[in-house]
């Protein structure tokens, strides 16, 4: 739907989405940010359940117009006769298609990817689902909270000692559609290269487990299970929030060359001659003295005060900022990553693309979500011109 | 390095990979199990300052070995004549360079951006940093916490009405990593379809931004500022953790039909008749209400009990697991989501890779990650073979 002169690395790329809610959603926007033609198809009547999933601006779902914004929209119901051709001239002519239905729906539906395979061989067929395609728990229903707590995710992170937290935005979801994004245009790079064009089966679950990181090295190496650590990163310290007068703050000392800096800029320059803090593995195995010791500092000035001067001094720093000081960050500004979308109720924030290239446009203002319904006319005018011998 | 009869989508592509620690090395992580060959090119003695971190087993990190298996190492000092020739040779040949420098410092060392255009006009650079090539924070240094604490999701993580807290996991650094991989397999389908070798510009920063999902919709539809909200969703009820008798467990109840299951499965199907409960906005509105009626009816009996009920009724449902349980959990097994690294200290458990298709090879075991340097004659010999007329 974006018309541009540089518009985006995966220009020409036609993606048919059955997807529903968010880690599908997630998945095609990112392909639509760069540069990819999304046809959403829809069940008739209700459309996406995203639709109705609050908050609500003048009735239309914020939440739904966060994820859709450059989709296209058609109304099918894929068990009707007529509706089920449509689709199949869409697969007919499309790259990809992108479901997240509960594995088996798409079979019992007659497109399993054996036949979409047999019918359509240039066709590559992305699934998201919870537990994935095989195993023992494949067939059971996952939403986000599921799988950040199955994942492990939820089980450290909270506060120290605490109870385990969700991560406060859907990473269970955003990860599958991040992994499934990076799998479809993969797959298609190995079709264009003379390759099958090889189905992509990816589980929010597993994408937990993917992105778990150090936790597993450290439980295999240690015996010990990783818990809850608040702020704190598990094998580098400081590497934490501290309170200043004011607020806390963050810092991040990744090197000994930055802790002696540290402990200048705190006006306790001997601390980094301490045998207890010389090194990352002693400043982690005097954890309890360290934070004392440089939360005695903090306290005395504001959180303004030392993010300046912790700054001059190079040392990775920052202040907690809510969502509110984010979008109006001047970084986050100057980078163009709150995008306006041009919404018929009015113009309405939401987050840009964080794959900068200066070879692609990366306008300021977005094409809105679409209506339910509202590509029928043109998308169906376009199958029929370009089957026009 | 890992050989195969069906090698992965990416495979024949070339990485050469100057990152460090992780955002970087989880990028160029995936694209090896894409099928990539990367090459990490390292500082003589040292390495990558990610082999200091702990913790060790028998002296090599537990944190590098997880992110570096199935690379090769060169250690080549980039400020001396010899190996920058070598450097330059890599980069005749290479798809991808990967770095993840502070902004500027490439350019320092004769390799910009625009240098690298002009002499490799096929490369894709891929820059990674914690605020990005442009904008007035551009330069200064960034970690983890300090793109979770700026970017927000620190603000939104967190027990309700508590402090912020950390992501238990460096997501950071991990979702810069990943939309840094997605970018660069778009900017090579762009280039193999006679585009420029566009560069990509990921920021830690704007991939956080690029996260908030419906916290930023939230903002501007509502006006208030997002909150930590424990284990819950903030526009889904309920969608959160609950106390079995013995220890918690998940619900995600996505829709009214679902809600009407578990009023059902918890014995009190009154609840599903209940006006302050027939839809997701009136039970978002009575959540207090809501929270009590079904944390009275879980502590009833066991988390093993309830989660059997709850899958027979097809409520989406789980326990919170801890990573010791999540590795042996017999989904994450069958999806070979734990693979073992043959490496010299003996087998070692890491995540797998979570873009599966049964178009490609996926083995339980991976090749380790290498010794500093370890692959310098192999690299050497194989570039004087290819550049032999």
């Amino acid at each position: 739907m974006q018309r541009s002169d540089r518009p985006g690395p995966l220009s020409g790329l036609l993606v048919v989405d059955m997807t529903r809610v968010l880690a599908g959603p997630f998945c095609t926007l990112l392909l639509a940010d760069l540069g990819a033609r999304v046809i959403k198809i829809e069940r008739p009547g209700r459309g996406d359940d995203a639709r109705g999933i609050g908050p609500l601006v003048e009735g239309r779902s914020a939440y739904f117009l966060s994820l859709n914004r450059g989709k296209e929209s058609i109304a099918l119901d894929i068990q009707a006769r007529g509706d089920r051709a449509i689709f199949e001239r869409l697969l007919a002519r499309a790259d990809v298609l992108v479901e997240n239905f509960r594995p088996g729906v798409l079979d019992r539906l007659g497109y399993g990817a054996d036949v979409l395979a047999a019918r359509f061989p240039r066709l590559v067929l992305a699934s998201i689902s919870g537990f994935g395609q095989t195993g023992p728990f494949s067939e059971r229903p996952a939403y986000d909270v599921v799988a950040q707590a199955m994942g492990g995710l939820m089980s450290i992170t909270g506060p120290e000692d605490g109870a385990p937290v969700r991560v406060g935005t859907s990473i269970g979801d955003l990860a599958a559609g991040l992994f499934a994004a990076l799998g479809i245009v993969a797959s298609l790079r190995h079709r264009d290269r003379g390759g099958s064009a090889a189905p992509i089966d990816v589980a929010m679950l597993d994408c937990q487990v993917a992105l778990l990181e150090n936790a597993i090295a450290r439980l295999a190496a240690t015996g010990e299970v990783p818990k809850p650590l608040g702020t704190r990163h598990p094998s580098i310290a400081p590497f934490e929030a501290f309170a200043a007068a004011d607020r806390p703050l963050v810092v991040g000392v990744g090197n000994d060359a930055l802790f002696r800096r540290l402990a200048e800029t705190l006006g306790v320059p001997a601390l980094a001659d301490d045998v207890r803090f010389t090194t990352n593995a002693a400043r982690c195995a005097h954890l309890a003295a360290l934070r004392a010791a440089l939360a005695e500092r903090f306290a005395m000035a504001s959180c303004e005060t030392w993010l300046a001067r912790l700054e001059a001094a190079g040392i990775p720093c920052g202040p907690i900022q809510d969502v509110a000081q984010v979008i109006e960050h001047p970084q986050v500004r100057a980078r163009n990553m709150i995008v306006s979308i041009q919404d018929p109720a009015g113009p309405f924030p939401v987050a840009g693309n964080p794959i900068k290239s200066p070879a692609f446009d990366d306008p300021p203002t977005r094409p809105p979500a679409p209506a339910l319904d509202e590509g029928r006319a043109r998308i169906l005018a376009w199958l029929a011109e370009e089957e026009t011998p």
